[in-house]
């Protein structure tokens, strides 16, 4: 079942995750009078972690209730604060150009992988991450051409360097849904000489404005994912499509990406690495994001990470 | 007085540093019967921190206690094993290219600083950040070109966004010393068909190795800094001189870099901005560190940050 983190009064919560509702694991525990850790981080509960036996053991606890005993104690999702998954990731990666239709209608040529390597940057995630259903601010020093980018998260569970492909799956905690908000005419000093690396610097300071990394709703339990490249994922901006692929398509897999990064970075449990984006973002076909837009990023078995834009 | 934190029975402590010798906090507060806080956060202590008088209340109770009573309370510096001054930076941010001749050595054309922008890029936390004394480890995947850059590091004292020149040096709690280790050759796949974007990420990964951010040894106060940009610096490796400038080169001084990324991205305490090498690198001599090396990275009034290669 997903997990997902979850405001009441004030104060962060867990619970499970089904698109219409949340059923907090507090709740579950004392109906089925079930011991239940302190801990308040989702990975500690995720595949890894410390207590992914006591959330198995409360699934199966679960199953034995009456559905009546288990609609008395859900919350709709409607009347809950989702909060992001993880609060304070240690690392925010994420790739710029992992899917060849992406490539190339940014006007660039897609390599196939074993003639490429996958292109890794950061975001600051105290400043970029923003809860389910808060807003993507457009910011007043660069308005013209804000992006949007769905993007497969990696929530990584165990500790790890230098693993294999074979390997790199069982390092990984869950799944969640990334958008990758992205400035495109970021552009400072506008009076400047252009330099060989100025194009470069504009591109990555244009990732890191305040609120420009929704993520959620929930996280997906790796252990519940029979092939993560084969789900697929959907972004609407007002009910419109704008991206419609598959995490099929991707050029470096899930497992090859882990491998990657592991090469020369130790990945810690709640590191979170964004897979990149498919075809459809804004800037190829000249429509970008204002106030009052609606967005919605969705990848199957995940759900749905809606964020209005102001 | 500068402030350091430290290891005591494996618990971190915070103190004045000098040099030589370390004076524990709590050991002054015991002397001369004064309350001190609990907080452990070096930024509560610094200007636009919480208990920024408490310090000042101390130094002012140490000036009146006898030489030996303070020589009774001080440890060795050798003997104690300094951590780096911030923990967890929410951010660490560096830059690249904010000194002319820096850039001109590395074969670029420097452009006055109205004609230009800061480049910034940012290095993750957890793994790179290495304290004084500890490790630089050359990597097993890429050993051949991992060079030296000796950096003043902004520490934030308070939060800000969109903060004007004038205003930015009032948001800085202090001052520390950076070695931003750069492996100049990190190549992933040498079969790959190159593209264009290639070299700007390997350069970006080639800074993002384990280790790779010595920081220290200790932060001083930005009320005890009359100017940024009047402070000596200097790096050794094996007591041979390879970086000898002043701040006072800087393209971007100080004040201009936090009134630059505060345009666009919100800073908070804690947060990290290290303001770019002077000229003198390896790179440009044709010398790289190799296991065995001693470095010592120096700036006027903060002190030497020493890590030995391995």
């Amino acid at each position: 079942m997903r997990l997902c983190r979850y405001l009441f009064d004030d104060e962060p919560r867990l619970g499970f995750f089904s698109d219409d509702t949340v059923l907090p694991l507090l709740a579950v525990a004392v109906v089925t009078k079930t011991d239940l850790p302190e801990s308040l981080l989702l990975t500690d509960y995720l595949p890894g972690g410390p207590h992914r036996n006591a959330i198995l053991n409360l699934q199966h606890k679960l199953a034995d209730l009456d559905a009546s005993r288990i609609a008395e104690i859900s919350l709709p999702v409607s009347d809950v604060k989702l909060l992001v998954p993880i609060e304070a990731p240690g690392k925010l990666l994420l790739l710029a150009g992992n899917y060849s239709k992406h490539i190339e209608e940014g006007g660039g040529k897609a390599e196939e992988r074993a003639k490429t390597f996958p292109y890794v940057f950061m975001k600051p995630p105290a400043t970029t991450l923003t809860h389910p259903g808060d807003p993507v601010k457009i910011p007043a020093v660069s308005p013209d051409e804000i992006d949007w980018e769905l993007e497969l998260a990696i929530v990584v569970g165990r500790e790890c360097k230098g693993v294999s492909e074979a390997d790199a799956l069982d390092y990984v905690a869950g799944y969640t849904v990334i958008n990758d908000i992205s400035d495109r005419a970021f552009r400072p000093n506008p009076g400047r000489n252009e330099r060989p690396k100025d194009g470069f610097f504009d591109w990555l300071h244009g990732k890191w404005h305040d609120t420009f990394c929704p993520m959620g709703p929930a996280i997906l339990p790796a252990d519940e994912v029979a092939d993560p490249q084969k789900l697929k994922m959907k972004l609407t901006v007002n009910e419109t499509v704008e991206q419609d692929a598959s995490t099929a398509e991707m050029v470096f897999p899930v497992a090859a990406i882990i491998e990657f990064i592991s090469s020369f970075v130790t990945l810690h449990p709640g590191d979170v690495i964004s897979t990149g984006t498919p075809d459809g973002v804004g800037k190829a076909k000249g429509k970008f994001l204002k106030a009052g837009d609606q967005m919605e990023a969705w990848i199957e078995n995940i759900g749905s990470l809606k964020n209005p834009v102001i």
